[in-house]
């Protein structure tokens, strides 16, 4: 090795020592007569000096011109410092240069290479591999590594096999939009890029493997978001012989054990919430739990007293802001904005403050009387200084609105603390959902998903179609899906049957999944399992909102790689070989 | 669980407990009243009896109906059995069945779920979920899965950080032939699946990530062959700091613990041996050195005896077989074929036998006095009873056809034991090889590859630029190249002049590698890697020739997954959505 040492690991009981480090300058400092040099590497910095009269001149002479991010071989002996630094776990000692050598030169880095960086996101992402030097994203990605190696520990410990499945596979009509890849020895025919390892997983189960697990990329080209990526990772899990709750607890286990493992924290049991039951108390199927404001639901209390805001609503609800009688008109104001943002589609926001002595005052006091406005703050259980906010009209609508407001408001009032985990199951979601523009059912999690026995009498109807639960299943943690799966049907006849509710016909579904209902035939076991999204799960452990820090080369929200400048044009004699052409459209 | 035990873990210990298990029928036998069913699931069989008068009369009906791969589920109480099997470890004990369900029925399979099945190659990979139910195969992924934990284990207490790079990158023109995926967002450009994380694991140096690891599924468009697999996975690794000894010694500690960890054997340390050596006594970059049978070369000896094979030849070298003068002519005829085979290339064989009475006779006997052939005989240092076996011609084709002879003659002679193991470090690879075709100099292990620094100044002059040694190694293990690594170039410099010399532009460098250029001007360190087949690896610790069996879902030689029917068409409207146009040449 080029050191003795790296530059986090040097020590009151090295003093003495003689040795090599080597690393990339930090900065250098010079006063009196005294020359710092902070040499960094992955793990740590070290402080070098060089002292003029004790150092030789000559050293002195190149650390002169060492820059910032050059990369250097130092050799010297290492001293107790004369002031140390409590702050950093070399800050007892310094190494007294005997020789210096320069690795390699660095140019100016075009943003400041520190926690806290000069770059905007632009320049970052173009220098990536100087990004990537900072200590908060490496720790990222330091992280990351951290959670896949405990994973793999846990599951390999439940008796659970990592089994790698192809990712040059077979294009299909369901989901999200595929990447496809040209086959050059097969003209005019495309594998697909995995949009999961689903089908391969269950015929894992068929094959008796019982355990199967696989951290693992998949892909989707669709239109991206700011936290969404063309290429991401999930923690692709399956087992046999199972009913929900086995995996439920299982994975509850697999969550529980990571975060004591990389965070040290102790996660209490995960609660079980009905899709049914977080959607009337939260209007969400992924609830923030970290704190309570649930809905309250007024159309028995504010019906029928002519304003017909509430009168005309299918749903009058309302969440209690509590301590927020103080808000002035401003802030009410611009909670009546957010509310009304098209994304979130209120037409307006009714509020009504208790005040010190219990009377209410709300923003529609000319349609109710201080005897009605009590039995809305009865129906809160508010107290002197609470704040009512309203919501009115068509169900849905207005309780995704109302999730969006009791969001911002649990983060105006600091109850969603990143380093507070709150975990739950989301369970029974629906089978299937209905899509207006196609004028067909879709699958909600996939067209592998078992409904709930008792509710497949359901299925015979078209009235009652929509009604038949899943057994499926969402870990939620602090109102992020980390993770979704279900009971899988292993039946041939009932997998038919949802191709067919699907709109699939026989033909399509048997050239699209003709080799799984084939396998049911062979003998299938119950299986079921579930993914957790792997970025995301880093991305919750680290405290970010985006996932994009905890990916090493994240591409951008055109899809683009803008580092290495991909994707790009291929020559001619590529696209001949693989017999294709581009068609592109002239604008 | 719908089981309280699986088929694998019932004792003597467990008799008098009621237990469920569940798993699939391996086989029913019936007997003088008593039924025998086998059950199987991954951890191994149980003995399921139903004895007439004892176990119900229902029962006993189902079990008669049972199938081959029925998946059962089977509650009873845990018997000593009658006559135990010492064989398998659940041999002392039986079930006596209480109630039995059949959870799946199966249709006969296509062959036989057995160790020795009756299925042809292309029947096991279209049923590859019921392939996968031998235990022969499924043993193989559980290896698979056993060797990839203890790699990252072994490397994350090396303190090396597994980070997952990108799979859609950029198409390069060095190399193989990328698989490439049209980009929608950005219609006319395309992303290229990755042959190697290769750049993104230098920029990851760069960055200062220090020690890098990853198990990553890599793609290369190349004609197949049968140990080659369109998707292929890799250990990639990469270290900054170091010297190539370090690497070395890194890697053959990693290699050390997985053949303790997995299969309980202590290597001992590999030695190292040149490039040069090896072509010279094995004629071969990666020998197989379990035995020795080294080439003798014989051109100072044979020449000038007027035979003009051997006047005329670059080079004359033999091997000698030990104790196989008893070799009958046919044998010695079958040999000759196999050296005369086109991919072997050699225009015939001479031998000659050494007789007990330490004579020796030869097929060039007409040319050669007894006096001449006792110098072959001393040459070869060869006993009464060897057969030594002689090829000459142009010195390159004569190596390999005589390596291709050795491996034969090791192969027949027993010497290529599947359970011994011998590993050595091939190092000084050349740079550059020669490319007649193209009439330029290619990369021979990539254009990343730092030269040996006393070796720079052949650069310089086109008669000894094919004379560059590169910081270039292959770690050989039983004539099986199982990884290769290099010191990488880490000077903006250099690499822009091996980029020249492997005739690329300035401009063609910078468009395909500007953004590795640049990463070399902002402080990278010294460094250098490794990546292991895996695919390969596990087949070696499965003493098995082909990877296929030790992938889940291989392809085919044509590239298809017979199982799932892939490649395939793609719509018109994934196309268009695509900007591309399939070009299929109507044949």
């Amino acid at each position: 090795m080029l050191r003795t040492h790296t530059c986090g690991e040097l020590r009151q009981e090295n003093v003495g020592q003689t040795v090599t480090l080597t690393g990339w300058v930090q900065r250098t400092r010079d006063k009196g007569g005294i020359f710092w040099v902070d040499l960094r590497d992955r793990y740590g910095i070290t402080q070098l000096t060089l002292e003029e009269g004790v150092e030789a001149e000559a050293q002195r002479e190149l650390v002169r011109t060492l820059g910032r991010e050059y990369v250097v071989q130092v050799t010297g002996n290492v001293a107790e410092r004369y002031s140390k630094n409590d702050k950093m776990p070399t800050g007892d000692i310094e190494i007294r240069v005997e020789k210096l050598e320069v690795l390699n030169p660095a140019k100016l880095p075009p943003f400041l290479i520190e926690d806290e960086t000069d770059g905007g996101d632009d320049l970052r992402m173009k220098y990536r591999y100087l990004d990537l030097r900072r200590n908060t994203v490496r720790n990222n990605l330091m992280l990351r590594h951290r959670v896949a190696q405990a994973t793999r520990r846990f599951l390999d410990g439940q008796q659970f096999i990592e089994v790698e499945t192809p990712v040059l596979i077979k294009s299909t009509p369901e989901g999200a939009r595929d990447f496809v890849v040209p086959s050059r020895m097969n003209p005019g025919e495309f594998y697909a890029l995995p949009q999961s390892p689903q089908t391969f997983k269950q015929l894992l189960m068929v094959s008796g493997f019982d355990r199967y697990f696989q951290i693992v990329k998949c892909f989707r080209d669709e239109d991206l978001r700011a936290d969404r990526q063309p290429e991401f990772t999930q923690i692709d899990c399956e087992m046999s012989f199972v009913e929900q709750e086995d995996i439920l607890n299982t994975f509850e286990e697999l969550v529980r054990y990571l975060f004591k493992e990389v965070k040290g924290i102790e996660l209490q049991d995960f609660p079980r919430m009905t899709y049914a039951d977080a959607m009337r108390r939260y209007g969400n199927d992924k609830p923030d739990t970290r704190f309570a404001m649930e809905f309250v639901e007024l159309n028995d209390i504010v019906k029928g007293q002519n304003f017909p805001v509430f009168d005309n609503a299918g749903l009058v609800a309302g969440i209690n802001a509590i301590n927020c009688a103080v808000y002035t008109r401003k802030q009410l104001d611009e909670l009546t904005e957010f509310v009304k943002r098209p994304q979130i589609g209120a037409t307006g926001l009714v509020y009504a403050r208790v005040e010190a002595d219990g009377n209410v005052k709300s923003s529609v006091d000319k349609f109710y009387s201080q005897e009605e406005l009590q039995k809305w703050k009865a129906a809160f259980n508010a107290n002197p200084g609470d704040l009512l906010l309203i919501l009115a009209g068509e169900p849905n609508k207005t309780r995704k609105a109302l999730s969006e407001l009791r969001l911002e408001m649990g983060q105006r009032l600091g109850l969603r603390d990143k380093d507070s985990f709150s975990t739950l199951w989301v369970v029974d979601f629906p089978l299937l959902e209905y899509n207006e523009e196609e004028g067909r059912y879709f699958a909600m999690h996939h067209p592998f998903t078992s409904p709930k026995p008792e509710d497949v009498p359901l299925l015979d109807s078209p009235d009652t179609i929509g009604e038949v639960r899943a057994n499926a299943y969402d870990m939620v943690i602090n109102g992020v899906e980390v993770g979704g799966g279900s009971i899988r049907i292993h039946d041939r006849g009932v997998q038919a049957r949802m191709f067919e509710l699907l709109g699939f016909s026989d033909e399509e579904a048997k050239a699209q999944f003709g080799f799984l209902l084939d396998a049911f035939e062979y003998g299938a076991p119950p299986h079921g399992g579930i993914a957790f999204g792997f970025d995301r799960l880093c991305s919750l452990f680290g405290g970010a909102d985006s996932i994009r820090d905890f990916i090493a080369f994240p591409k951008n929200n055109s899809g683009r790689d803008v580092m290495i400048d991909s994707p790009s044009p291929i020559s001619e004699v590529q696209l001949k070989e693989l017999s294709i052409k581009t068609a592109v459209v002239q604008k």
